[in-house]
């Protein structure tokens, strides 16, 4: 079926929405009722709210409509006539709409906004559907034998100002789905019921990780110590991974004097997506969008001999960039975020290896957090174009020659898209399909031709010249805290590897008089560095359990009078339903191992 | 001697500095010279530059002067005829401050400047020793012969725009130090000495610690990766032992909306030293100052029980604060700084424990890096000033009284305040004489009685009641990572206890051929965490040992033949002369023992 097969079936669901609304309500006053994703939307004003139990009503109308097979019926009306005709009818949002359109020709109150009403100035068309006359552009299925019942369904109920602002009336808005086919309904319900389990949102407050609030600021996270734990535990990963291959750290400021932000053009190319500046008595000061000007300073500090490269400077650099307060959302749209950041700085002829030592270093984080449907996308240059690309084409060759070859030799899947670099370089992308369908960029490893001219970045070769031939990569496997973060709370649906777990072992006292006993048996598992959560509540050991359960905590050790006479410990695995008797040496030597087995490449 | 005895000597050895200027370089141009802390200096243009070297010639012929005991003597002047004199005597910065006297009845172009001319505007009074002729308003000494020769010193050059603005002409600035007994000059001097040898800004550009680029502004500090070796090591000391104190880790965002700084009432009595606004879509954003207010949101983000308290918040929090650029100096006067910060939620009845614990763990922190020379002091309300303090008698009265307990109980030297304690609650600063001699503060606990009520804290008590009696301990024992490692390098010199040291174990290959065989020989050391360092240099053996000698390395491994075939390894242990031979096992023992050594109490 077309996309505009489907967009007429969607918005044919929206008008019977609308005309069973009618039907069951027939104070309602009708707002707009356009086709987004996967279905459709009306906002409306009841007399009284609805709630979302009355939706199953509502959808039940619905149905009847479609098998009543109710016919579209499309009328062109004079404008006035139209007006008059709405007034009589109490849809004082359709008359508001229309004397827009009479007026300023058009109902957009935006370039943004959904323009479902249509027609010229002088004519509009009106359909008819049942009882219900709606103000639409069209076009619309001819009956709604058209539609499968079983196809459509009202998801959520919601309010919305009328036409966005805040100071117009707040309508409801009823989201609906349609497919044409019930399969097709069923796997999207099932997707959608699975984000909605794992919505990093909804875990994030369950799991108490982090939250945002509107004093601090949207965009801006508020991390709370279990959130902390797992920031810290893949931030530890990353500084002992990159050690090992090579790294050192550095640590620049969160802002910096105009002149830099000059120096490497962010200004005044994308001041838009920067904060403003702040005028102190020396300059104006910026927050940092990134903090690759500041690692080339660092670069430039002293004279670099060739034996020095590559040198790889590597920081968990918190930056700010500035996004409009509408986008923002949880982890994954912010205002500011600490990216897994390194620079890469090279001769040419080191490219190409020092990009297959990021690809596996990269692939190997997605082994250790178990990530497996991956595959790469080379974004290269396109020579027709070249007013969009530095003009170096002889670099461009060279290295989009080597970056194919790295993918080949590696064997993975990869992409060629003509086009598609940034105008300093060649990239390669990771491109993802999280667990709910989505595809996404997990990380990029970009190739820099640019800053070595506009840094003045040299080395002094093995003439003793100076030789001014120096490659950045710019590289982030991790991306940043907050949309890794995100993405893993999704991807793990909650259920953390023992490594990532805030509170790794539960411990439930049978009464409180094992309590101190408790603490004292688990002594040696703090000190080993285990994260343990004694539960001194005074509930029974069942409701600590169950809650330690709910909570999803990797292992759960009931103790009572056995177990602090030295028996075996009584142990719940996360995911068993049985309890088993452990020795408590054997316990702790299992789970220290499984602890560090992230590291010797056991994926978690 | 007095305070006013001194500073007129100073200020005649001021005078004499000149009057052998001009005999040396009798085109001297001559500006002010005022008294300054141990000396004083004399701002002299030369028709041409003079060198470091030329101080020693003009202290020789100033202490001829001493020794010839040329007379001072003053004499009164109408202000046109003194304007007349130094025209004829070609002293244009003589005649412009006359003249402006005259105009506008003082020379002092701001506040500060030090005014070291006067006079009525009528009459001025010109001082006269030996050939040099002053305009001055005195006293002075009535023979040099009061100096004591051997107390005098010029001791450093510089150069200083006439009165202080880059548009004059640049004179230069001959400092001079002038005590009465040859013990107090030699003593400074051999403190100058030291505190210029532990200069943590010279130690801090030798040892590649860290950097201050103008392109990204004064006070911002640059971390080069031997600096954030040093940043973590710290870093990681502190969250081990505050995770066993029972902190927990947050992690908050450098900025908030405006809001935020107006509950906690940082807005608008601290906005000066506030980084400017910032106005985005949805309100004004600032830096913030401090984490305090974020950690208060953080506690107000759930409902909290007394069984949750006491609640300790812990953050290495990046804060900025708008200081005047000419005032920035090295790390220890910075516009952004990292603090070691927490703060302690607490029923009334758990102040005492709290306050008790923290200064603890603050000796136990002082007892690691081996400060000695501490003590505290209680800085209390003064009731004569309540319109001084925070309006809670009885708050104030109980918890003065149980922190004097803690230090009394603990047995540590303290002074008490009175008038001297913050607004909102007592505090107890640790104050600290520096290797240098300085007075400092170097780290502060603040109890505060304020924020449970501008941020509405409380906590259900065990009767199910709310009560808002929140007590708020703010801590920072180890200040800020900028000031305290300036302190430390300072401290040590630049000799790095080896959990410190960025480079531990630094390895000279007798010659190419053995680079190889020394890296394998390293690896394990390497594994176990020891930071290695092997020096691939085209160097000789004898300049790669003396170079990691320079650079304060604990230990030198020199490895040949012998090494390389299996025998024991030739150590040089920094600070001794000798090399000594020593297993590997052994070594690796033994340094692996002393890098954790500071984590069990040991001094560094």
């Amino acid at each position: 079926m077309t996309k505009e097969k489907l967009d007429i079936l969607r918005h044919s669901a929206a008008h019977l929405t609308a005309a069973a609304c009618q039907e069951l309500y027939p104070d309602a006053k009708f707002g707009i009722g356009p086709v987004i994703e996967n279905g459709f939307y009306y906002d409306i004003e009841f007399s009284q709210n609805i709630s979302e139990d009355d939706l199953a009503k509502i959808e039940k109308r619905v149905k009847e409509l479609i098998n009543r097979g109710i016919l579209f019926k499309k009328k062109d009306l004079p404008i006035d006539e139209a007006i008059k005709f709405f007034k009589k009818e109490h849809q004082p949002y359709k008359v508001e709409l229309l004397e827009d359109l009479k007026m300023r020709g058009t109902t957009k109150m935006n370039a943004e906004e959904i323009d479902g009403v249509g027609g010229s100035v002088e004519n509009v068309s009106l359909y008819t559907s049942g009882n219900f006359v709606d103000l639409c552009r069209g076009p619309h299925v001819e009956s709604a034998k058209e539609l499968n019942p079983d196809g459509l369904k009202l998801v959520r109920l919601a309010g919305a100002y009328w036409r966005g602002k805040n100071e117009n009336p707040q309508l409801q808005r009823l989201y609906g789905v349609y497919f044409p086919t019930n399969a097709e309904l069923e796997e999207y319900l099932n997707m959608l019921s699975e984000a909605e389990k794992r919505d990093h949102r909804k875990i994030g407050a369950e799991q108490d990780l982090f939250f945002i609030d509107d004093s601090v600021g949207k965009g801006l996270i508020m991390w709370l110590p279990n959130g902390v734990i797992i920031r810290d535990e893949i931030e530890k990963l990353a500084i002992t991974v990159e050690r090992e291959a090579g790294y050192v750290r550095v640590i620049t400021p969160h802002l910096a004097k105009e002149e830099l932000f000059l120096t490497c053009g962010h200004l005044p190319y994308y001041k838009d997506s920067m904060y403003p500046g702040m005028t102190l008595d020396d300059g104006v000061y910026y927050l940092k969008p990134m903090s690759c000007p500041f690692h080339n300073l660092i670069y430039r500090h002293k004279i670099r001999s060739y034996r020095e490269l590559p040198l790889r400077l590597a920081e968990y650099g918190t930056v700010y960039r500035n996004e409009l307060s509408g986008t923002l959302a949880g982890l994954l749209r912010v205002r500011g975020f600490t990216q897994n950041d390194a620079h890469i700085y090279c001769r040419k002829d080191q490219i190409k290896d020092e990009f297959k030592k990021v690809i596996k270093l990269t692939m190997r984080y997605f082994e250790i957090f178990g990530l497996k449907k991956y595959w790469f996308r080379l974004s290269k240059w396109g020579p027709e174009h070249l007013e969009k690309y530095i003009n170096e084409p002889e670099n461009w060759e060279y290295s989009q020659g080597v970056i194919r070859e790295v993918l080949q030799e590696m064997n993975v899947n990869f992409v060629e898209a003509d086009d598609e670099a940034a105008f300093y370089g060649p990239k390669v992308d990771v491109q993802f399909k999280s667990i709910v369908g989505r595809e996404e960029t997990l990380s990029t490893i970009q190739l820099d031709f640019a800053i070595k001219t506009r840094f003045k970045l040299n080395y002094i070769d093995e003439s003793g010249k100076e030789n001014n031939e120096v490659f950045v990569i710019h590289r982030a496997p991790l991306g940043s805290h907050e949309r890794f973060l995100g993405f893993l709370i999704e991807h793990y649906g909650g259920v953390w590897p023992l490594w990532l777990s805030p509170i790794q072992v539960a411990v439930a006292p049978v009464s409180e008089k094992h309590i101190e006993g408790a603490k004292k048996l688990v002594e040696e598992f703090v000190f080993q560095g285990l994260r343990v959560f004694v539960d001194e509540s005074n509930e029974t050991v069942g409701n600590k359990v169950r809650k330690a359960i709910t909570q999803k905590i990797p292992y759960i050790l009931v103790v009572g009078d056995k177990e602090l006479a030295g028996e075996d410990l009584t142990l719940r695995v996360r995911g068993q339903d049985e309890q088993i008797k452990v020795a408590k040496g054997d316990f702790l030597r299992r789970a220290l191992l499984e602890v560090k087995g992230h590291l010797n490449g056991q994926p978690s």
